[in-house]
């Protein structure tokens, strides 16, 4: 039951979609990690194979381009790979296993503890990864490595590209074997908001703004039976220059921001949005340099551009902030959006504190100039949570207290702390954490990248007192799978 | 600042322990691992040489009996004990460190992630574990051990127990040189909500009835800043018997279903309140023979035993509820709870599945008879989420398809599956989960005893080409803390 490209579903698509989801979950949950790693491995060469049908299409939906396309897609394939490497490594079992002790006080039983699919998972695709963070993207991959089926709400900017990956990820998922109703797409506002209120939907993962994600997130905590939900809800991603760096290097650390507040037009929600930079400097002049005479780009869509023009209007009006860079009215229209540069003093951000916590989601950078540590200080202060917190200081000041102390400060702020570098371009490893304090994301202590996304889509579950031949493999007593646990407190493989 | 036993925390001087809670989070958070497991430990022994005192007040407020008591204070200390060794082992930490690769497309940065406090976290305390759950219970310590500043708020049932342990903790801590602030307790109604609706708070632990911990869960879902709200609110805890057990061991089943749905007048969260017996078996008079004369017992306080005697009224003014033993008509008053025994037949459950889904608190069992598997299943079906899962099969049974299948089936409904034994009593070790799908829990994916209770108030953050003088310790390349972590995929130490 195929829906056209950009149709909204109805709400008996829906309601097949999640019941065979759920109809699905015992048998997928069953299935071996080396079976479901086979299946996504099948589903990323399926995708693979597309690639170059599927960057024309995208690229004529999203304007992203064919390199930045490209390699998109292979993120995404990686990402499937990666999961069933995952998988297939157990770890993500967190096994334990304490033997019975008939002698304690009182008497201990054997316990076994593992984690089990936490059952039908809803996935909401973003705007601006049409491939790593939509259909087949991060979130996607995750759920269906943890045992997990899927139902994507796909996003309206790109309608295309979305029903050829679901096809794609269905005709794979099929011809391997994979349980009908494994994955299921549906479209529309109102089926997003019912998939989150959906009696058999366990947890959701969302990627998008914060109104968008602060509404689901009340929905699915409004639940009769809240479920976690999972928003990954954009950020500021502030970087400091330590007055240090800027007198050393301001040329090239200008260069490097202009890349990287640019970079996909800014579109991004690790852009670096806010940079304090010491007051006197002229890191200011730099940036407008290294900008260069700064043309339009073609952003996702309308409303983003649309967005984006408002945020440069907000910026542009308040009271104390120069616009360096950039239109100075909106000249713009359609897709338009022409990268912008302001400036402000670190004392009127504590009268105007959502200088430094609204995005502007698009190609905008504000420089908050501080005088001294007590008003860059004030300004973290006034910061709100952060995907990412970036620190620009001078090789040589790595072993100065002082900067140790503001990387733990950005550490609070943040769930990435980044030393001479840029948070856009985000490594898919085991490391990665992308995640951070609201409005970062809902739920603080999970990733949506990286390995360890995994956790969000399962349950714990202890054994008790049960004979090894009832046990799961992952918990019998010679350790079938091979896999790491820890029993009786020591980690043994 | 200490407030009488039982007097109400003022606003002021709730806003001044959760300040104190925040100035304390960044220094309690830089200590070591060594220096905290110590003080939990100084903090246990404290508690141990108290014993007689806080086991004799304890008593006087909750009628459990000296052995119980001293037996739930060697828990709360051997808890705290436990979270020392947990953090001292550092597996906790969940290290993680991938290096740099410049040679892959696109170069991979340098990252490592590891998981730094959460920040202040509030702690309700449950009526009927005055320690183990309590002021100093495994919300505290597990909090505690991951470096997270407390806030209790203590339960109107045990105030001088409660006033008595908060004054050990505190001084304890104090004489250890732990920051002020890093523990503090406030008491009242309305200090609660204030508590999970305050600034400062990161995130709060919760052990109480599903109405309080909805409201406090919607409560934190609805704060400006949503915050985790790890809420344990309860179980019915079924318990399924097979013919073959009915038929070959039904009086040590019934012997010791009476013993586990009694213990502790019937206050447990993981009492079982429903068994699923074979109809046609003589299971039921076995229970009544087992239970006796029941007389009546002493609960936790008048608010508990009303609702207890309520709960009496509901079930055996249902259609198709049959009481086998306890009072017909609520005879009794004040603290007064007698155990009592209802059957009804799987058929009548279908219609009326609160019987399987509202927990009645205190000595109440109803045995629900099945015809066939059919039957058993549909009262599977209606049943919400739950702490534990029992099943009662024979030992020849184990190597029985169905019962595989029936196990599997429990640990849908339930976070604890056991064998051929009973739900009360839960093991303090590294595999324990105690936790389930709402409404056993709010938080599905974490559990509130056992080592892994310590997950809930971590929050990862990767740092990216951090030099290794400025990288935590744990984090450092020549792994200076000695503990378990993951490096370039592979587990290592």
């Amino acid at each position: 039951m195929s829906v056209g490209a950009g149709t909204d579903t109805t709400e008996a698509h829906l309601e097949q979609r999640c019941r065979a989801a759920a109809d699905a979950a015992a048998p997928l949950g069953a299935t071996s990690h080396a079976v479901r790693a086979r299946w996504l491995s099948v589903v990323a060469d399926a995708l693979d194979d597309a690639v170059d049908d599927l960057v024309a299409v995208a690229d004529e939906e999203t304007a992203l381009g064919d390199a930045r396309l490209r390699g998109e897609v292979a993120r995404t394939t990686g990402q499937l790979r990666m999961f069933g490497d995952v998988i297939a490594e157990g770890s993500h079992l967190d096994a334990i296993v304490d033997h019975a002790d008939p002698h304690a006080t009182p008497p201990k039983p054997d316990v076994r503890r593992m984690v089990v699919p936490i059952g039908p998972v809803a996935v909401f695709a973003a705007s601006n990864f049409p491939f790593a963070f939509s259909v087949a993207g991060g979130d996607t991959a995750s759920a269906l490595a943890a045992g997990c089926p899927v139902v994507v709400k796909t996003h309206p900017g790109h309608p295309r590209t979305s029903e050829a990956v679901a096809t794609i990820v269905v005709d794979s998922l099929a011809a391997a074997g994979a349980p009908e109703g494994t994955f299921g797409h549906v479209s529309g506002f109102e089926a997003g908001s019912l998939l989150v209120t959906h009696p058999r939907i366990r947890a959701v993962g969302f990627t998008g703004s914060v109104a968008g994600g602060r509404a689901l997130h009340d929905l699915a905590a409004s639940r009769p039976d809240p479920i976690p939900f999972y928003g990954e809800l954009g950020s500021i991603n502030p970087v400091v220059v330590t007055p240090a760096a800027a007198a050393k290097e301001a040329a090239s650390i200008a260069e490097g921001l202009v890349g990287s507040f640019t970079l996909g037009v800014g579109q991004f929600c690790t852009k670096p949005g806010v940079v304090l930079v010491p007051a006197g400097a002229d890191f200011a002049e730099h940036v407008v340099a290294a900008l260069g005479d700064a043309a339009g780009a073609t952003m996702l869509d309308e409303r983003i551009a649309a967005g984006f023009r408002a945020g440069l209007e907000r910026l542009g009006s308040t009271a104390g902030v120069e616009r360096l860079a950039g239109p100075a009215a909106d000249l713009s229209s359609g897709r338009n959006g022409v990268a912008s540069v302001f400036a402000v003093d670190a004392a009127v951000v504590a009268d105007t504190p959502e200088l430094v916590r609204e995005e502007c989601f698009g190609p905008a950078v504000v420089l908050v100039r501080y005088r001294d540590d007590e008003e860059l200080g004030r300004v973290l202060d006034v910061a709100e949570g952060n995907l990412t917190a970036t620190l620009w200081a001078t090789e040589a000041e790595a072993t100065d207290g002082h900067v140790a102390a503001l990387l733990e400060r950005l550490a609070t702020l943040a769930g990435r702390v980044i030393w001479r570098g840029w948070p856009t371009g985000v490594a898919v490893n085991w490391a990665m954490h992308h995640g951070g304090p609201w409005p970062a994301t809902t739920a603080p202590l999970h990733t949506s990248v990286g390995a360890m996304a995994i956790r969000r889509f399962l349950r714990p579950v202890a054994f008790q007192d049960l004979p090894d031949a009832l046990l799961p493999p992952a918990l019998q007593e010679p350790n079938p799978l091979h896999i790491w646990r820890r029993v009786d407190g020591q980690l043994v493989r």
